[in-house]
């Protein structure tokens, strides 16, 4: 992973859900190639991550956004508009997501679900529809466009105890499916990646228990598979692709 | 279809989303044998369907329910043990959908893709909630309590043009899923139907086209299903079946 | 289940894979409108099941064939039509399995996976082959003619050591979906069962182990379902069922 | 895609299947680290590949053999251990094919039937058979030893026409599961490809009639999603993915 040197304009990766886990990952190799414009509700998050990915040689630009708020999504493609006025961009990763609770469906809130919701399924479509002209517009990247969607295994499966979780994220893989059938056409590559197993970051550690590395997902990893994924043309790119450790019971 | 004459309290059938088509379909059908509770917003679209059933000797009771909103299921159920205190539930049945509307996921707007949601996703979870115990109360049925969910073809696969409609039919299945693997072990029948192709119903006449009977399904075979699935045992029960013409192309 | 006095000659539902287990119910479940065919390997495995019918008043007519033999399939279907010149067919069912023998892929040998094979695949075509033109020709049954497939859950998960027994029943659903989509513009139904689960049949006591019957399938209730699939009218119809038992994990 | 002048024996690729299309892709493309052994029924179609391979730099060997015949797997794995005695074997790719005819299921003839089931699942397994143990003995390659299946549409919906192709495809993809779910914990990378649409290659000219470029798929570039996922790490690695040209209707 090397940080060229070009001073032209590096096309823009855009990341939402850039957290203390893959979305760091995701970013910083993106960054090998693009300036990154990361995004997550608290700029605080954002900062260490942009400050990695510059000490190193590549650009970061932090945004605070709440991709489940029109407004804030809104504001937050206005800012990149003006910090990097008509930049092209190479591509968008949708990394964000909503609570991960378990409980039964008795006891699920209104409130709890609405913002599995607002994260997974309207942030989803908001940042789609900010995305997508951004990427319909002329690269100078020599891969296709790619919009990446991060998945989980409770996209396909709705476990007991898991519908504040799953539901959305079954919503989120519907959305991603359309935007691919109406977007392929027009030369943007989709994405789907299905995570399927814990991922070994930092905030995972108490709920990963006795979990050994082998039974748990390197986040680099993921984000090397979400680079393959961008590095495909456009005669033979892959929509659905799942992402699972060695020791993963499946 | 023959009413019996019992003098018994018979449990109740309660079914969301009473309209022109399926639903009415559905009421009818288990009228056969239940005392049907018919919800839906508007009070004046169930008042024909009840009355097309007390004509023909079956028990039908009519309560505006907006699924969407908690309030208003809230007191629907509220309602529905007002007037039938202790009456067992041997059959809840969501027929509710949202918006059937294409576009491209760049011109959906936010309220649209919110209501599509409210129903589908957020309407499920309230019906469920509150249906649930009543199913798990003891029941003089002979067959197992039912919980049954109506999907479509778009539950499956996202299409283009189709994400208000689709992505929260994905999160309701997702839903039912949950459901199913949660209650099944207490007891509760859980089924997912998806319905693949257009109903042969009065408002879609239009939208139908030049489409043969043999292209279209027919509601009152897909309610004669849904008692199918009522009556299956615990020992050997579905939770996923589809339905369609014969002349559908899938 | 009652048997019909009628004198006028029944049509005919020839069931293939009739052992001491599924088999058995569905044959007895079709005896009840049908003059039953049953098919399996051993004549004496089926003479008792005649027997059982006949004592019941049903009808029933024993042919030993051998499914994944082509001439055994032919003499079969011969002796069919020598013994019911002319009969009309309502139902066929395929319900013979292959081998279920759990080992590593790497100790599986071809003359069991040949068998696999032969069975679940090379049957299922031959099978299907004789039946379909019969099922084409006019019945006087009220239902749409209909040709039952039996899966299982390794129908659509190859698990570790399952693959003798997963490979061909994924082939069988592969046919299934082929025939239903070529017959059913035709007017045949045509269906998949997912058995999801441990059947209690008596061969299988030993296997179930400690299971409590809330645990394994009721080959009545499976029974019972495949009839159901059979009464749906041609304006819906299910291609694919899933059947477990409440307390089946999935 | 360079070739290392490294002196060192290379660890081996061995490719199964490689025709005039897609196979020769793939045994270019890991000819660009691996020394690859290439197998396909008539010895003189491999000859003008490997031969291109040795023209560019790259090791490539031929080995005739019939996949669905266990002695000739077993003869030429006793070939390879020959010239390559106790050499690592890093990639292992089952890409060999059976019939691709459509017709109706009443037109299937036996011998056409079997050949399918020869090449898609017993091909399979032989091949995985002698493959896995070579992929278990330690490597120097840096990437987990990788054993990838091609399959294609037809291996996850059975068209009406088309179960000479299918029925097989889907017996492969259970296997590919089966094997995954087997060796995965053993360290062996196990992936399924689902091709998902005609490759433009030399023989199918005729066959895709009037496609654009970007309605077909580059044979090069599902090698280099094949290498993507050969260099997949064990805490990150992909068992299934789709490839599609970006003009496929899906």
């Amino acid at each position: 992973m090397n940080f060229p040197s070009s001073t032209s304009p590096k096309p823009l990766a855009i990341i939402a859900g850039v957290g203390t886990g893959l979305g760091a990952s995701i970013a910083r190799r993106f960054a090998a190639a693009y300036t990154t414009v990361l995004l997550a509700r608290k700029l605080e998050h954002l900062l260490p991550i942009e400050k990695g990915i510059t000490d190193r040689g590549g650009d970061a630009f932090s945004v605070a956004c709440d991709v489940s708020q029109p407004e804030s999504v809104k504001n937050a493609f206005g800012k990149i508009e003006e910090v990097f006025p008509g930049r092209a961009c190479a591509v968008a990763v949708f990394n964000a997501t909503g609570p991960f609770v378990m409980k039964s469906v008795l006891d699920v809130e209104v409130e709890e679900f609405d913002k599995g919701y607002g994260v997974s399924m309207k942030g989803t479509l908001l940042f789609s529809q900010r995305a997508i002209p951004l990427l319909l517009s002329s690269s100078t990247s020599p891969h296709p466009p790619t919009l990446i969607f991060t998945g989980a295994s409770a996209s396909l499966k709705g476990s007991a105890l898991f519908s504040i979780f799953s539901a959305p994220k079954f919503g989120l893989r519907s959305l991603a499916q359309s935007i691919a059938r109406e977007f392929n056409p027009k030369g943007i590559h989709v994405c789907h990646a299905v995570i399927d197993g814990p991922l070994d970051v930092p905030w995972a550690k108490e709920y990963l228990g006795g979990k050994t590395d082998e039974e748990t997902i390197d986040p680099e990893e993921v984000a090397e598979t979400y680079w393959a994924l961008h590095c495909q043309g456009r005669r033979g790119w892959s929509f659905e692709v799942d992402v699972r450790a060695m020791g993963e019971k499946w």
